[in-house]
């Protein structure tokens, strides 16, 4: 019998919101067995986060940890670049090691934060990887999501019986959210970063203030959740914030 | 100084969907920490699932497992009484080991799949505790969600960019599916159940029966994933299946 040919792979690991408590055995495992972990960055200060919560189960005596800067593109074409050059990176990388070894095999985990397939650029990344390294085995590891961390913190219930939850980015206008709020129970904003005051001049108008809860960086070291989001009028949040407004 | 009283407490985890590797690191800790764990089920083969996933984490000589039935009522009024008794259960036997020990506290861990706070039962018990119970401090371990996992499984991507995504129990049209369809490029459908027959043909004329991916008792032995959805026009799903459509 010809022995079935064995690839080198990837494991994508969804680490969850941030705290290292939140990651899961699987991800665990996954990083345990990697001999390259890829960290990626959209900003100076991401790598750290991935690579602060994935650490304690990193051994740099036989893993090596490679950092990678995913440049932040809104031109669709510049971004399709900067994948491919990231897929680049992580495919020569492995076959490099893998041509070393006996079996020909090599594997790699890739950290991120929350759920691989929720928002973030795992996606793109993947069709890079899957068009230029085809023979390479692409795993996902699921992650908690950090608005049901964020809700687990301050036990806001996200549906009960038959309500529905409708999750997307901080919507452009008042009245977006105005037909959102009248169809879902549960409305949760992503990315609310600066749309904030105008979202709580929103909420204040429909006499939902006190239904909502304003939660950023959750599980971090520099978390803040806060349910009297009134006193956000002024508030500066950064791109990594989150709204969930319950009905 | 006096010392703060502490109190009993009970930690609701969220052992995700079904993978024993996807409970978190949190959720283990919480159950090893616990004096009694709570295995709750709504129908007689749902106890041996909470109850199988988290078993590995358990310890029989130092830790006691206590089955909760969990009976489904339609109607309020008998459900809120069930939950009642099941509080009382919970409260009582946490209180009654209280008393044995020195400290007068002991710790409970409520095992649910999922996450706790997204659809399921554990909102409704949390209330009769809160009601009943108010000095037995209540927390929270979310988990992973089964759709989430699903997604991971077959690596199908749930929002990117300013994607939006919407999370309902299978709607009851198809005029409401074409209209959510309309407004988000996700749609996840949860309890599909007896719904199937009628989504696949809302589905089909839509011309996204390619879009979509059935999967039921996700990360469990009996898991089943189907992305040629065609092919169960004539399948009993079970109440516990879910359908991601992406636009």
């Amino acid at each position: 019998m010809i022995p079935e040919r064995t690839h080198s792979q990837l494991v994508a690991v969804g680490l969850g919101p941030g705290d290292p408590e939140l990651v899961t055995m699987k991800g665990v495992r996954a990083i345990e067995a990697a001999d390259l972990i890829f960290a990626p960055r959209s900003r100076t200060d991401e790598a750290s986060r991935a690579l602060r919560i994935a650490q304690p189960w990193i051994n740099p005596q036989r893993q090596q940890v490679i950092p990678l800067t995913i440049p932040m593109h809104k031109d669709p074409a510049q971004a399709a670049a900067a994948y491919r050059s990231i897929a680049d990176e992580i495919g020569s990388r492995l076959s490099a090691l893998a041509a070393q070894r006996p079996q020909g095999v090599a594997r790699g985990a890739y950290l991120l934060l929350g759920d691989p397939l929720l928002y973030g650029t795992f996606t793109t990344l993947r069709a890079e990887l899957a068009a230029h390294y085809p023979s390479l085995v692409v795993g996902i590891v699921p992650g908690v999501t950090s608005f049901a961390a964020a809700a687990a913190q301050v036990g806001l219930p996200l549906s009960t019986g038959n309500d529905r939850i409708a999750i997307l980015p901080a919507p452009a206008t008042a009245n977006e959210l105005r037909t959102l709020l009248a169809q879902f129970e549960t409305v949760i904003l992503m990315k609310v970063g600066s749309k904030l005051p105008q979202i709580i001049a929103t909420l204040d108008e429909l006499h939902l203030l006190e239904n909502a809860v304003y939660a950023e960086h959750i599980g971090m070291p520099e978390e803040r959740i806060v349910r009297d989001i009134g006193s956000l009028r002024d508030y500066q949040a950064p791109y990594l914030s989150l709204l969930i407004v319950r009905r």
